[in-house]
């Protein structure tokens, strides 16, 4: 079956169509008036584009249903933007017609973040439906900007610290995927840093025939600091960048034994013949609570198609670096300075090196012992009958670490997308399964919270 | 003052106008033969495009003056297209009109290869106009493709090595600049061979917070591989590729020290600090006597500005190596593939490499000993008053080696465009006082050939 529009192609990636992600906003403001919900559709600011062009911000939705004081106070965050999809990508279907096949529902937003978000809505739904008293009380709130790095929501966070936030127990997240097919609870992301080594040396490009031997080049020089971040297992040779890392402790080490992560099948997925580590422990560690460093490419050298004998008078090399608890992208950000003027200094170039660096996002970590994962686990058990997976991620989720920090709040991640639902990619979806197992989740969810209160 | 249309635009870059270059040609024919001159047209045969069309080359012109069996026979070479070049491109003046500011000729093609083609004419026209007897038989060779790579020059030569080239003693060739400012005669051109390193590693390109820490990347594979190519001195690094380089011999070292060249102004012209040598004699023998190697770039890693947070799953890394007698480009080729899987080798690397190469031109040298460079020795001092510098060029200039090698005659580069004509660049000229004591020397020229014959 198809689902007929209207659709509200909520892409957030391009400005002048953020016209779609209000529209996409006022749409569930207004579920979630009809649910009873007291909504507040709240200014977000603006924002300066790179031209210099100012813009106003579309809202973010704060709302939240009945209050008693004598529960816990859940906030739930979502969005309701999506990232960019046309037929000519190639899709198997309208990207912005939901479509069942086989008991998959694909369409762009279906699992990032619409899904989920209906899913939590339906969860409150099914208590009112039963007339049952919800037993936590419920704030949303609902962005439309997420994809495009969330204008504006830190600052409103900080804001209504003290109100909005001052009676929220819990904040909790449905914004990632499980590892593999049993569900999980997320407890931490990486952070990242984002380093460009700019080498600039002669006025003009020149011709390597010509010049060729007298030069000290700046692409030589670069291709020297690059090749001194790393050694070929992976190690990261920047001295001391992961001095901070928290060490393993048993119990940690431990949760990894129970994640069904199948190494062979990921080799065939991701079509290499071995990884740097030997064993599913090793991977998911080196993937989700140790560092890393990967080199992204060069600009300014010769990057299209067939030959072209130039010597490039400034390229940038660019790297990022995945930190983890208890890294400080700041630390890290003088220690990778600090190495790469010494290697430099060893090359007696007349070159000029300028390193900078953008602070992605700050790593996060909760601690298991808090009561959301306590309830998260139970509510797991009560709808699926198994274990969660207590899993990480290895990219940055800046909302979770932005939430922890600004509010104080205890924070979690409980994801109910399928861990092959190609969130960003062509024909993305949900199944009906992870949609109704993780509405009954939410609500079991719910429930186990009040317990713990 | 400004030389009025009708310009041919004979700019041989774009196949589709080829028929502009024949106009060219055409015209300088019939400029030929209305100076008595034989003229054949001769058919260059047909070139197969990377599209895979064929397309029909224009032809090229073999040209004689009377012959006088006694006389030696001098053969000339010189093109008439020219580099593209538009207003845009950031010319003071109308690029395809002769303009005249201060001494100097501005235009495309000026210096490039159409006001020697002019100059050789004008001095055969100078004994005509004088009533003198030509002291040397002279043949013409002018094609209108050599900015394109001469496509079917090579073959033709070959054709017509025991017809056409039988009787020609020596050949000649001004198309290329004095290292200064003093008159010169250039010797060497140093040959080049070009490399792709290509890495292939996932069957896609993966995020580098996902899983980033268990990929051995390709970029870090490629980095290794180009860091083990040159030390922080310009020294190749690939074991034995130096070893045939022909040792410097006390009469070439002397050759060095009369050369006007000024190191400091030549570190303004470039904007470096230092090079990587410390003498001039060293730096014009790193250009155009030793081997070098540069690093052009990265074909397939992120290379727009910004950033972007992509494990490439592909890259290829691209550098050439210049080439000297008596280096030969399959021996070097075979030795960097063999540094190159040596050095993969102890990656551990689950990537694949594959290494290729495509060789540009075969270094050239002449024997300074030969009749021509004794000729045009004596034809400088003639003309100028003084000794001429003895050069090469660094850069490859493929037709004096295919000369030499499928005619077996004497080849001598006889230039007579000063060192900042800008060939190749916005704002090309020539000057008045090089054209026209550049006609002088190659009429003088012809004089001083015949006396050694």
């Amino acid at each position: 079956i198809s689902y007929p529009p209207p659709a509200i192609k909520s892409d957030s990636g391009d400005h002048t169509k953020w016209g779609e992600v209000e529209t996409m906003l006022n749409m569930a403001a207004e579920r979630i008036k009809k649910m009873g919900g007291k909504v507040e559709l709240a200014d977000a600011g603006t924002h300066q584009l790179p031209s210099g062009e100012t813009v106003l911000l579309p809202p973010v939705i704060l709302a939240e249903f009945a209050k008693d004081p004598k529960k816990a106070t859940l906030c739930i965050y979502g969005h309701v933007d999506v990232q960019p999809a046309k037929m000519e990508d190639g899709w198997a279907t309208d990207p912005f017609n939901l479509t069942e096949i086989k008991g998959n529902l694909y369409g762009r937003g279906a699992t990032d973040n619409k899904g989920p978000v209906l899913a939590w809505l339906h969860a409150v739904e099914s208590y009112q439906a039963t007339k049952k008293e919800i037993p936590v009380n419920i704030k949303l709130i609902i962005e439309g900007l997420e994809e495009v790095g969330s204008y504006g929501l830190f600052k409103l966070i900080k804001k209504r610290r003290d109100s909005f936030f001052a009676d929220v127990d819990f904040i909790v997240i449905s914004d990632n995927v499980w590892a593999t097919t049993t569900p999980a609870l997320t407890y931490g992301t990486r952070g990242s840093s984002y380093f460009f080594v700019e080498i600039e040396g002669p006025k003009l490009d020149l011709h390597s025939g010509v010049y060729g031997g007298s030069i000290q080049e700046p692409m030589a020089d670069l291709i020297a600091l690059l090749g001194s971040l790393l050694d070929h297992t992976g190690k990261i040779q920047v001295v001391g960048v992961s001095d901070d890392v928290t060490p393993l402790t048993e119990d940690e080490r431990k949760l990894y034994d129970n994640i069904s992560f199948d190494l062979e099948e990921m080799k065939n997925v991701v079509g290499v013949k071995h990884f740097l580590q030997d064993t599913k422990e090793e991977v998911l560690m080196a993937r989700w609570r140790y560092p890393s460093l990967s080199i992204h490419g060069v600009e300014g050298a010769f990057s299209d198609p067939g030959s072209k004998t130039i010597i490039p008078r400034k390229v940038t090399g660019k790297f990022s670096i995945r930190q983890v608890p208890n890294m400080d992208p700041p630390d890290v950000e003088r220690k990778v300075k600090e190495h790469l003027e010494q290697v430099f200094s060893t090359l007696n170039s007349p070159n000029r090196l300028k390193v900078t660096a953008t602070v992605g996002a700050k790593p996060w970590v909760a601690n298991l012992q808090d009561s959301q994962y306590v309830a998260g686990q139970k509510a797991v058990k009560d709808v699926f009958g198994v274990e969660p997976e207590f899993i990480r991620e290895g990219s940055t989720i800046p909302i979770a670490q932005t939430f922890q920090e600004e509010t104080g709040k205890s924070v979690m991640m409980l994801p109910i997308s399928g861990h092959d639902d190609g969130e960003h990619s062509q024909n993305e979806k949900i199944s009906r399964y992870n949609y109704i197992e993780g509405t009954k989740l939410f609500a079991a969810y719910f429930y186990e919270l009040s317990l713990l209160h």
